[in-house]
């Protein structure tokens, strides 16, 4: 069982998870496996992986079966597990828990190398629904106070699979940086009687020089104060802060930018790797005038030296303008 | 010039580097460089660098010849720069100001391939002055608020020269983490009337389990709650916020438990590359009842993935106490 610790100087949780430490040594050469034969997340091999919690399939295939076209699974190695108890406890002045939480696989088709551009449209529409329908699920779950989705793409963003996918952590706190982003954003709000990410929509499309793609729905750009070259953010232009009220409207339309600005930044960056992480209102913080869901995404083109870890502070040497040019331009 | 712009969402400043964009191209292969007639860090190269802020030589030999055994340079491609004025501005709902500040580099010794625990104690020692000399110095300087000295060892943690140095910079602000760290440990005085890291040395050592070395003046041990796997922490027994109060008998032993635990970390790992930051109050804040200055020691073993960007929620799959086992009984 893993465990949950507090820092107990500045207050961040950090998993402790011994599980994890076997799915370093397993899988360490997964990752250039390219023989579909062996990947547990093609078509077929259904049974090389825990049992799918959801799939969408042709109607008349059974569960753990073939004929998906999306599926999502438990995590074989994962950081935090779904039975046992919560159990905070003290251990002399430290604080901790149980890893008690959620981590799932979302497999975003059977296609062993076809990536988010190179599906259609209306596919990466479900993976979104896929999103949205995990998030709904396990918000049921009073112990959970947030689900966090996100996708690593490419060895040196720390994916372990090449097997196109995303994860799906759902914690019993809410982690440190969405609570700065979502205080940060209240502070502005009381401030100014306006959300912060609303005014930044505003003046961003005013501006133009930072706006990577947009369509009725969303906007994409390379923000203000970026912590990495062609760090590149879509934001919904209708405010809600919780990513699971998004309409079917709009879902269309993040599919179209999703797949857009990947396809940007596969070009410019000659198909780097990357993260990107949906920002999202708590589980129990629904429906705030401050917050604005968005999502993040961070191409892997350097290394964070040690000046960013210790400071949390950052070196850029693409200013945002520029990335969003080559971003736009191409 | 570069510029310092501020998230408006959580106030992290960002340093926007053209310069740095250089540095990235032409320090591509420089890594690799073997050869010290090439090293700008080498003796004999001092033509190759900037002019010397600060050397330990002979005191026969002029400045920027050889005959030195550690000497401090401005960075050549620095994030940040001394010369112009702050000019705190907006550019509509955002804030920013000039990249004003230092960006220095501690050569360590002569040696090209000498690490730290390859050098005498008395050596080690002096690159213990020389960051305190640098302090010192910039703290005389009102526009500036920190002052950070980190190590990037190996390619993987972000150096991009293999010759042993480490680096300095100082900021017009006081980094977030940094500001998060110092707020902390005041709640927590506010609270207990104790400093928080007082309570984790006291705690830690009467445990033992998390303890990787120790003498009269420091211990080093794996936190509670590490982000990292074999994530290690230096603290001085002795409460004070500021390195740069430094006795001269804490910087011998300072010296020998730096160069112990890199040994311990080398040995265990594998040379593996690593950070380090000193953790210290902010040059305008000094002697604080509630900080602790410290030394944070990152291996790079694995690549951070998105889970940990998006979140600042880290999993760490090896314990703090299996970590401290490997390192103490090397």
């Amino acid at each position: 069982m893993s465990e949950l610790r507090r820092d107990p100087i500045i207050g961040r949780w950090v998993i402790i998870s011994t599980e994890r430490a076997k799915r370093l040594l397993e899988n360490k050469k997964e990752f250039e496996k390219t023989s579909d034969q062996s990947c547990p997340f093609c078509m077929g091999n259904e049974n090389m992986t825990p049992r799918e919690i959801l799939a969408y399939r042709e109607t008349a295939k059974p569960k753990d079966s073939d004929g998906w076209w999306l599926r999502v699974i438990p995590n074989k190695f994962p950081a935090l597990k779904v039975e046992g108890t919560l159990n905070r406890q003290g251990e002399g002045m430290y604080d901790k828990m149980n890893g008690l939480g959620a981590h799932e696989v979302i497999v975003e088709s059977p296609h062993h190398t076809k990536q988010i551009p190179d599906l259609p449209d209306k596919h990466v529409e479900d993976i979104i629904w896929a999103y949205r329908d995990r998030i709904m699920d396990l918000k049921r779950d009073i112990r959970l106070e947030y689900a966090m989705i996100f996708k690593n793409h490419g060895h040196s963003a720390g994916a372990t699979l090449a097997h196109p996918h995303s994860q799906l952590i759902a914690t019993p706190i809410v982690p440190k940086r969405v609570r700065e982003e979502v205080n940060g954003s209240k502070d502005y709000f009381e401030y100014k009687e306006r959300c912060v990410f609303c005014d930044i929509i505003k003046q961003e499309t005013q501006f133009g020089q930072r706006i990577v793609s947009e369509n009725e729905d969303f906007v994409a750009l390379c923000p203000f104060a970026s912590r990495f070259p062609f760090e590149t953010w879509i934001l919904p232009k209708l405010h809600d802060s919780d990513f699971e009220d998004i309409q079917k409207h709009e879902a269309v339309n993040l599919a179209v930018v999703l797949k857009d600005v990947l396809g940007r930044i596969n070009r410019v960056l000659d198909n780097p790797s990357y993260n990107y992480v949906i920002h999202t209102a708590p589980l129990k913080e629904s429906r705030l005038p401050y917050y604005h869901w968005h999502i993040e995404i961070i191409p892997k083109l350097s290394n964070v030296a040690g000046f960013e870890w210790g400071s949390g502070f950052y070196i850029n040497p693409t200013p945002p303008e520029e990335a969003a040019k080559f971003l736009r331009e191409i």
